[in-house]
């Protein structure tokens, strides 16, 4: 590794040449499981966006900006070109921030790599196995990039991940595409002109817009540096580079450091529940209230001993739609007792008003030592009784990871909520099996309608 | 105007009525006319940029992403669809920074505004007044928008032309298809989400990704709105909003005070010559020298008494292609004494070639208190005469400006340089006439191989 790293250029050429130069079997088993997991999970919150307003107006302007159709759509019928198909199925897994977290930085890493890789391999007949590697590649760097940034960019008020995913594609494609050195910097240059995105939008359908743009300029960067496009020596470090504009001082360091040796995105994980993350540890207590057989309409009273957050994000009794409801403790306890499921119908306008008035009183004792993925959940019945639930690390955090079939389990549900007519089995070993499958494309193929 | 406009959300709303409700009789004739000037030049300049290999290999790399071809290129014989003709047109029109100067932000407005436009205008039977009331409403924006960030943002390393130049787009776009002040704060949204590039990537192709993006980005953000695709309240003023991330603090009462009564876009500039504009007083000079027959071949000395920035920046006695030849004053010197003109061609590698090892030494003296646009160049010859030319306002800034026939004449000399075999009298006519042509397309139609 380089002992300057602040230096102009000398972290995008460690970059590149890692990125040209590493190959599959220098990438660790669990790491590369792990890519494995990342691409079941982003099919399986693909399929929970795929039929989003937003997804579909957005396919509606800009299909007669899409060239001969090439390429699927994750739950979808149409096709379209891949750098629209890129464009739609990153912004469809992402739409509900139900997709994946590298839990340093809160990227979400899958949404802008995987829909480009997948978009341009598609009617190339690219060995599962490279576009694995690429994934894993591209991945490493753009959540190895939200590190350098972190933590003044997302605090500042840019979206992560679209601004970081741009890179993630654009190496990653690069990757696929087999460019040298000096063209994967290139492509880095084309990204970096390329790459934002806003915390303002969250919660509208205009993030979708830099998500979306995250993984088609990423491609289209990729491309272009293939055909010779150039750019700027050091497009991330330079005095004017991406990093340096973009954080104060950026940790350049921890771009390449340890490349190679530690991955970052073998750190990823999955979200079990369509929710904030400070929320999980209470749907986890709620969820095993309601399989010990509480009935909702017996509960009056609900005690929260947990972080400060917990309380600033979740403390919300009267929220009325499925978007508020995302971050209303109130909300998700009654939903679970009521239903005991916690998947996206359970945070829809519908559900929402089905616990309406009927929502328990919910009181927050902040405890600012506790980890922020635990939660002690008091209980108080109508009648008297009490019970209390200790959730030490909420399921999906980095001590508690989803189980591979629990992940199999979110895209067979995602599936099925969707009405899915497509042959899921297949799918998912597809993806199981990704690495010895002689065309990439397979998991396109099989995921569109 | 509002009393408030740190109140996130005002200057939105404040913007958004400006674009919904001025119509074309509140712009003065002033203002109509510096519109159809900066059309006239942006159509020179998109000819100068047109068969640029960085035009090639976009339009090669992405033609396989453009739907039915709509829209016509500038100096090009390529017909797609109406987004990769708004990247285009804007990438080259763009590339060498021929285009024109807001002289208080150094923004290019009109390289991703018209271009937009005229994409838009395309098979719609757009009336050319609209057009041009669509334009000085974007612009207008763009610029304002690029005041309430400077200095702050392009200094600290972001292209402004690109990053304000989405917003200018994206409202254009908006006026012209009539878009309601609701959907233009969403379109703005949509802006917000997309507004990139860096200075960085000056100098290399990279540039033009963004500079394209912001034309192709900000129609599609109209486009999206209309269709209510939404976005949030406050895209530039909320405390995550543009303003807010990109500028240190925002002046946003520079974006809405005084709106529809000063016109910053009324304030245009033009370049006269393919340099860096600290040279356009020394290139003056040398025109003038040239005019009154001195032979380049018989200059043994120069001194330039000048703004230190022109010693800082042109100082270059050595240049060897042509890009570095535009910041070079020994070259431009040379080369206008050589050949009588400052022209691309006269910054192209073989014309610096023709003058390496033949230039004149160049003595600077730093003069702080001169204006940046004035300068007094003293020649001594090899026989020992001594001749002196003092420029007050070069050619092009606001107390010199180029004359109507100037623009025109820049746009016959590029579009003779490029070889365009097309009617350039049926569209300089065309562009003057712009207000009382029933169908917008007619420019972009003359304008195209």
């Amino acid at each position: 590794m380089p002992a300057a790293p602040d230096f102009p250029g000398v972290v995008e050429a460690t970059v590149a040449a890692f990125v040209e130069t590493t190959p599959w079997e220098a990438i660790p088993e669990a790491v590369r499981h792990q890519a494995r997991r990342s691409i079941l999970n982003i099919l399986a919150t693909g399929f929970a966006g795929a039929g989003e307003a937003a997804i579909d107006t957005a396919l509606r302007v800009m299909r007669p900006f899409s060239g001969p159709p090439t390429a699927h759509l994750v739950g979808r019928p149409e096709r379209v070109d891949a750098a629209l198909a890129a464009f739609l199925n990153a912004a469809a897994a992402n739409i509900h921030d139900f997709d994946d977290t590298h839990p340093a930085t809160i990227i979400h890493p899958t949404a802008p790599v995987a829909p480009a890789l997948f978009a341009f391999a598609e009617g190339r007949a690219i060995p599962g196995r490279d576009l694995l590697r690429a994934f894993v590649l591209g991945a490493e760097v753009e959540c190895r990039l939200g590190n350098a940034l972190s933590p003044y960019h997302y605090a500042r008020g840019w979206h992560i991940t679209s601004t970081c995913g741009a890179f993630g594609a654009a190496l990653g494609v690069g990757a696929l595409a087999g460019l040298d050195r000096r063209r994967l910097i290139w492509a880095m240059g084309s990204a970096a002109a390329q790459a934002a995105g806003l915390v303002e939008t969250l919660g509208t359908m205009a993030k979708s817009v830099s998500v979306g743009n995250a993984a088609r300029g990423g491609l289209l960067a990729a491309l272009l540096a293939q055909a010779d496009f150039d750019g700027p020596a050091a497009p991330v470090s330079g005095a004017r580079g991406f990093a340096r504009v973009h954080a104060e001082p950026p940790d350049l360091a921890a771009l390449v450091d340890g490349l190679g040796e530690r991955w970052e995105i073998g750190r990823n994980t999955y979200k079990p529940y369509p929710v904030g993350v400070v929320l999980n540890p209470v749907i986890d207590a709620a969820l095993q209230l309601r399989a010990e057989g509480l009935a909702w309409d017996r509960v009056a009273r609900v005690t929260l001993y947990g972080h400060p957050l917990l309380r600033q994000r979740t403390d919300r009794p009267g929220v009325a739609t499925g978007r508020e409801s995302q971050v209303s403790a109130q909300h998700a306890i009654a939903i679970v007792l009521k239903t005991g499921a916690a998947d996206p119908a359970a945070f829809s306008d519908r559900a929402v008003a089905e616990t309406l008035g009927r929502r328990p009183e919910v009181r927050f004792v902040d405890e600012p030592e506790r980890d922020i993925a635990s939660v002690r959940m008091e209980v108080e019945t109508h009648d008297g009784q009490r019970r209390t639930i200790a959730i030490a690390a909420a399921k999906g955090t980095p001590d508690n990871p989803l189980a591979d079939e629990e992940i199999a389990a979110k895209l067979r549900t995602q599936a099925a909520t969707a009405k899915f007519p497509g042959d899921v089995d297949a799918l998912i070993d597809a993806v199981w099996t990704l690495d010895v499958q002689p065309d990439a494309a397979v998991v396109p193929r099989l995921a569109a309608r």
